[in-house]
Parts: C-alpha cells; sequence; structure tokens
C-alpha cells in the first residue's frame, strides 16, 4: 500500500497508473504536479489525481512514491526541482521510453538520492496523449521494464515492482544500455519510419487523394505517426546512437530491397518476404 | 441478379465477394475454380461455392460474370486459358492491386474479349489469406477501384459496379497510372517497409528476445507483413516503376531524418513529427 503517491506529469501514461492503483486501493492519496492548471483541475475532475500542485517542492515533501512521467527531455530539471524535497524514504521511479540518458540526467541531479531512484519503463500505450486517454487496464498483461542501477536499493526496486504488478504488468529487468537497444529496434525506429512515411505522402501534392484511397493496412502501419511529436523528438535525440544504428541497419535493408526491385531479383525478394512473415507469426 | 458467377482463386478476396454475393441473394450459382482440389472441396463445404472445376475453360463457360482472383503474376495464364471459352456476353473482372501490367497482360491475352474486361481493386483484406479468412461483411464501407479501359463495354462496367455496391463497397473510377501511383504510395511501400523491417530485426541474433519487448504499436505496425509474400513479392515486380519511385522518395525523406538526428537538428525533427501527425490525424 502506498499512502502517498505523487505523479509529475499526469497524462496518458501517469494517469493510467494513477487509475489502476486507485481501483486496487492500493493508493492513499495522488497527487498531480503539473505546470498547466486547467489539465491538473481536469485530472482531480475524472477522478484521476485527489489533489494538485504546481510545485513539485511542495507536491512531494510527504509523498512515498513519485513517478515522473514527464517527456524525457524535461526530466532533468524535474529530478533537479525534487531532489532537496523528497522524504528520505520516499521511492523515485520514470516512465521514459529512453534509460541511459535519463540515467545520466538521475546521476547529475539527484544526487545523494539516487539509491532511492528505480529507472523504469512500461512498454505499454496508445498514439493517443493526456490525461483524457488514460484508463486503468493500460498495463493489464503489459510488460514493464525496470533498470535498477547498482546504487539502487533492493527495497526500492521491490516497491517499484510490486506497484507495477499491482496495476496488472509484468515486470523485467535489463541493463540500461540492453534496453535502449531494444527499444531502439521495436519502437523508436518504428516510429521514425512511420512519421517519416506519412510526411514524405503528405509532401506529394495531390496528397489528399492519396490518403483517401488508403485501407484498413495503412492506418494501423501509421497509427504510431500520431504520437505526441515533443515526446517522440526527446526520444529520438535521448537515444541517439542506438537509433542512429537501427537507422542505418535498416536504410541498407531498404536499400538491398529497392535494388532488387530494380534488378526483378524474384528470389531475394520473396526470401525477404518469407523470412519476415515467418518471424512476424512466430514473434507477434 | 447474377445467374452464374466463376470465382478463378477463391481466397480472402473472391471467397468474401462470392460470401457478400450469396447474403445478398444477388447470385444463383458460384462456381470456384482453382489447382487445389483441397482447397475447392474446402471453398463449397463452408458454402462460399456451390460447386468447383479445375479446368478454367469448363467453369467459364457458361458463367455471366467471372472474378479473376490470383496471384497478379497469374493473371496473365488465367487470361489466355479462359479467352476462348468465355460467353460473348459474359463480363470478365480482375481484383488484382496492380492494374498497369494487369491490363497490359489482358491486351495480349483476352483479345476480342478486351471490351468485356473491367479492371478492379478492392481496397480491403486483411493480413489473412486463404478461404477460411474469408466473410461477407469484408467489402462493407469500403472502396473498390475500377480503371476501364477505352475498349471497355459501357455494360460491362456497369455490371461490375453493381456487384461491388451490392457487396457494400463505395466504386470509383481512376486511371489506370493513376491507380498504380496511388496504391504504391498507400500499400505497396508500407509493405515494403514493413516486411523490411521485420527482417531487419528478425537478423540481429537477440531477434527473440527483442520481439518479446514489442508492445501495441510495433504489432499493428507489422501487421501487414504476415501477408501472402508470394502475393506481395507478384505485386512489387508488377508495379516495380510507381514502388520504386516511392521507395526512393521515402529513403529521400529517412536520410534527412537521419541526418537531423546525428546533427542533433531539434526544429527539423519537431517539424517533420507535428506534419506528420497533423497529416494523419486529418486524413486517417
Amino acid at each position: 500500500m502506498i499512502n502517498k503517491l505523487c505523479v509529475i506529469g499526469i497524462g496518458l501514461i501517469g494517469g493510467s497508473l494513477a487509475r489502476a492503483l486507485k481501483e486496487a486501493e492500493y493508493v492513499g492519496h495522488v497527487i498531480a504536479v503539473g505546470r498547466n492548471v486547467a489539465h491538473l483541475e481536469r485530472a482531480v475532475e475524472l477522478g484521476v489525481a485527489d489533489s494538485f500542485d504546481t510545485s513539485i517542492a511542495n507536491a512531494v515533501a510527504d509523498a512515498d512514491v513519485i513517478i515522473v512521467a514527464v517527456p524525457v527531455g524535461a526530466m532533468k530539471a524535474v529530478f533537479t526541482e525534487l531532489s532537496g524535497s523528497v522524504k528520505p524514504d520516499a521511492v523515485i521511479t520514470d516512465v521514459g521510453s529512453v534509460k541511459g540518458n535519463v540515467v545520466c540526467d538521475a546521476r547529475t541531479a539527484l544526487d545523494d538520492r539516487l539509491s532511492c531512484f528505480v529507472p523504469g519503463h512500461p512498454i505499454a500505450g496508445t498514439e493517443k496523449s493526456g490525461v483524457e486517454a488514460s484508463f486503468a487496464e493500460l498495463y493489464q498483461g503489459q510488460r514493464v521494464i525496470l533498470t535498477p542501477l547498482e546504487e539502487t536499493s533492493a527495497i526500492a526496486t521491490q516497491t517499484i515492482t510490486k506497484m507495477w504488478h499491482i496495476a496488472g504488468a509484468d515486470v523485467q529487468s535489463l541493463s540500461v544500455e540492453h534496453h535502449d537497444e531494444v527499444l531502439a529496434a521495436t519502437s523508436h525506429l518504428p516510429h521514425a519510419l512511420a512519421y517519416t512515411l506519412v510526411d514524405t505522402l503528405a509532401q506529394m501534392h495531390e496528397h489528399r487523394e492519396i490518403f483517401q484511397f488508403a485501407a484498413g493496412g495503412f492506418k494501423d502501419f501509421t497509427r504510431i505517426a500520431s504520437s505526441d511529436p515533443q515526446m517522440w523528438h526527446d526520444i529520438c535525440l535521448n537515444n541517439r546512437d542506438a537509433l542512429l544504428d537501427m537507422l542505418n541497419r535498416f536504410s541498407n535493408d531498404i536499400n538491398k530491397l529497392t535494388k532488387a526491385i530494380e534488378d526483378e531479383d524474384s528470389e531475394f525478394i520473396l526470401k525477404l518476404f518469407k523470412r519476415a512473415k515467418t518471424a512476424r507469426d512466430q514473434n507477434c
């Protein structure tokens, strides 16, 4: 049971976690923190939070668990602001899609509170954003990756693991580096491709007509291009090296397919499509 | 009302059309044609067809409407086989995802029956294939593009338009060239990207683990990579020029994004993601 939970950045991710913990009666009080008062009021109206504050220092003062759910690029400022005000036994976690840079920021900003920090990443979400889009079942059966540091205390990791279990998630540990490589492949690269594809088409002057003939396959393929641009901008720059590695691998492979289509190399094309179909059918 | 409908290649697309027309009682008898007897027997068992034949010439002899629903690369042989046996007033259509090469094949193979041929393409489908995956509602509210030729008789076009209306589809006409350009953008390029992405990941030696951390966004993004490899091989080679043009446009754009990430060019990245989100939200 968490007596007081502080959610900094109460959107889809933080809001859905608060809802799940409330529904399970695993939390006494949820305080939401942010800069936009109308947004915070809406979180209280929706019953996602019990109260709100625009001051991080005030809000975290008596919180037992603090969730930092802001875009990755805004984490450092939040860590700096909260580090002087948290209770000694409070546990801090984040939900950032990148772990390397977030951990770097935490090392700089959290200082002697680093042992209370459990870096985390729920592998869940939709293309929607904002507290209005939050729902208690978001994490049911989904994975949460924790990347505890050498300095992270065992009890802090246990607290966050238990919290995610209560929210319905399956919790796994990875190293920071491995997390960032795996997510560059399965999430950051696909987002870069989806945004680019939609933009490529939108640049063609008859694009309204083009989109008009798009079927269900296109809609599924480009759904992630409706995701929050600022959030994904932050992710791309904060997982730069791993994402560039994946972009290079992909570009190499798409160039090979392009050449095979130019050369009408049936064998190459058919083999590639068959391998891909097998991999997807087996793994998804 | 169609007295006798002949479906050559009774899979997801041909099977769903037969089901829809039967449900609407718009067809008297459906005969399925193919090479695989077990598959044809299954179509009859499922009630999708009333009878079957492995000989195209026999099956088309007294058919009023003939649907050619085989992979694009197999169309020419089918046209050649049926051209000598169709009734003078029979109407022939196809469901190929590419129209340029199919029309070329029809011009060569259908000979003096060309006026009875209405090239068509239902913009519908799922990543599944085969008659087992067919369902009567597949075309409800979906688009069907017809690309009638100069030689196509008005009555043949009317017959096929009416048939698709009965199946629940919204029918539109495009020129052959325009169809192939638009579909290269919204369908053929996304398939090439999805197959390549899955294959890029599958080549990484820890790929089982990579796929394990894939979330809903990845599953949606790669769904089309579960499509039939032979069918998509045929489409890529039969719409080669338009697809190569789109692959080049996309590669240019993904290279620009890659460079912007290398250079940490925030403005470029954010603008691109915002444009893409706006285009997708407005058009899908």
